[in-house]
């Protein structure tokens, strides 16, 4: 089932540029293989913002929440779901 | 490149509704069309609403605006659009 | 699985008031056959406006989109889903 | 009488880990107690917010005040109340 | 039991103005009945505008909505509901 | 001449225990003084929220701006005034 | 006592220009007799926008708004009343 | 002096085409004949939108006013007007 | 040439008092210089709010810009500018 | 390919002046750098905002995304990018 996901990062200024480099490392490497598990399908940046657009594709909610809370950026992010449906239109 | 779209379609309630059939014939074949030409790469139904997320993937800006704005319910539609980057944890 | 839907209803000044009637025991029937069948959970009113809070328990997004927006009333509605999860501090 | 209550959790990023893990678990128990008691009817989780989406039953808005305003989280926590009429298409 | 009301009127441009100054008339009397019963405890015309800041006093919600639905201007208002608790520093 | 105000209260999260109960204790007072004296005629408990909803009846702006801006905790509130005329269908 | 106001004009698009004429200009007699009489203090005309700021002076909320209403093109006007005190700063 | 301006164009679903197509064409020339007088500096469409962002150049408030009430699309467009000064890093 | 402009003074909580003290001192002088010399036309108190409506009277956006960016508070302030023509009804 | 970009410059109040002043310098540095190659075809300050409209001319929505995310005030911006398309009624 398709999710769209939009995750905007706001770190506070005054975090540790050490520790946070360390999250960043391990979010992407979640991220990765996430995407290689087929539960991340797509990534995005918004061109000129800390932000993404994502789509994931899990089981139900419950999966989406335990990956989106799991990520180690998750506290510093601001996150956005919306449930995607077939569209009549779409092809394939 | 990639074009990050949301369109909601608001008709006018006293439509006519055989010619708002015929647009919405005129805007499935459109899509499909462009579907298959690889210019309108993702279109998903927001569930609930009468709305769409949709990826463009085209040469520039003026193009999308031609695509856009040439669709059958372009003058019922609230569009926005948001360019996307590549992101550097994105695979593949 | 279970969606959170709010639904804001806006007809427009000037329907008629019989057709109007009519979409409104059908939305009424159709809301009570769901009910019944265990997909629309609960169903309450927002005091002071025509508007209602809904849980839907649908197996996935398709199911959901499809029974909303054959609702009779879907064409005057405003509305906004969104997916719950469990909760890690719900009992039973 | 029923009341849909959104709560949205911010704690502050510097606050103390072991502080706020004390406050996590008093929370949890006080939820869980309230649901046991009858008072917090539902209490689902938005799926990728640090979010609930929650059903009081109480028997008025004072009675409401003192348990919102008595969970251990209450000074992070953004919070809107939203009072449930019955709805006349409701079954049961 | 208290609640902070407010409503904007927004009659369509169009309403026949005849019908309209009935309405208005009949939402005057009813207010002005609901005053003297006590459910209606203040109304207030917020200033430069179509709108009135009220506070009401009901056994509950469902009355409060049955209250409020029953108006003559209900069509054509938008309202906003608040629960009022008793504040602690409030005297007598 | 009445006034509506809405006070949201937000102390910042390190503020200090001791010196915020002492400004808690202040406003007490100050209120209550206030109500006394018939300048703030009502203060109500917004459920669930950090905030009330009150009515002043002072001679002038300049009079309201003066009590509102020495109420101890004003550094810390959000707040909005409204003017509130007499409405026409107002008893008593 | 002096109040800012912003107005913003929205005329219907069916509107019968002749009577929309007339409207407005005796919504011109009206602000210059009350810009004579001293009451509309200020009247500017917002750069782009079919709006105006202005400043008013009058006795109480009540006369404020019967002014306001009063206004030949109050019933197509959004208007927005800030209630404004002596500023500390302010000179003469 | 340069004006940032941002116009979204909104016609009345039920306007009578060749008017429409009548006011456009007379929109054309006059922009066209702003933009050679150098009044107009730029001119973008805004990509997916019926909207344009615009940049003006002209003597003061009351040109720019005068310019865009002018314009024959007028009456049917939200504008927005940002006043634009010299950026200390700009060059040339 | 006429601006309106809204500033809203937003002090961090932690800010030192003595230098803060001093900061207001100094605007309070440059506001009134300001106003002695014309610039500053008018300047009020939004009833109950930490925040200012004034009018300036200068040459051009860029020395708008200048006086405003000059201000002491100006690192603590929120501010909005709306550029002001005359209005057709406005006598003097 | 043009781009339309807003940016506000939101640094913490805690921030290093000296810092802070280094940062400055290289942004000035990078812009000057950028509008000499012709990337950053505009830059105007917003008349009494901390914040600047810029239009962009690059190749890509990456090449937009590498040139504002390399900034160095990057950290302490919000940026808001919109693109730009051919108007139909542009001149030259």
């Amino acid at each position: 089932m398709l999710y769209h996901v939009r995750m905007d990062v706001c770190p506070p200024h005054d975090i540790d540029p050490a520790w946070f480099d360390a999250l960043k490392a391990a979010e992407k490497e979640k991220a990765q293989e996430l995407q290689r598990a087929g539960k991340w399908r797509h990534l995005w940046r918004i061109a000129g913002e800390y932000a993404n657009v994502s789509i994931f594709d899990v089981a139900d909610h419950d999966e989406l929440h335990a990956l989106l809370s799991g990520l180690p950026l998750f506290p510093f992010m601001s996150i956005a779901v919306t449930p995607l449906a077939r569209h009549p239109s779409a092809i394939g």
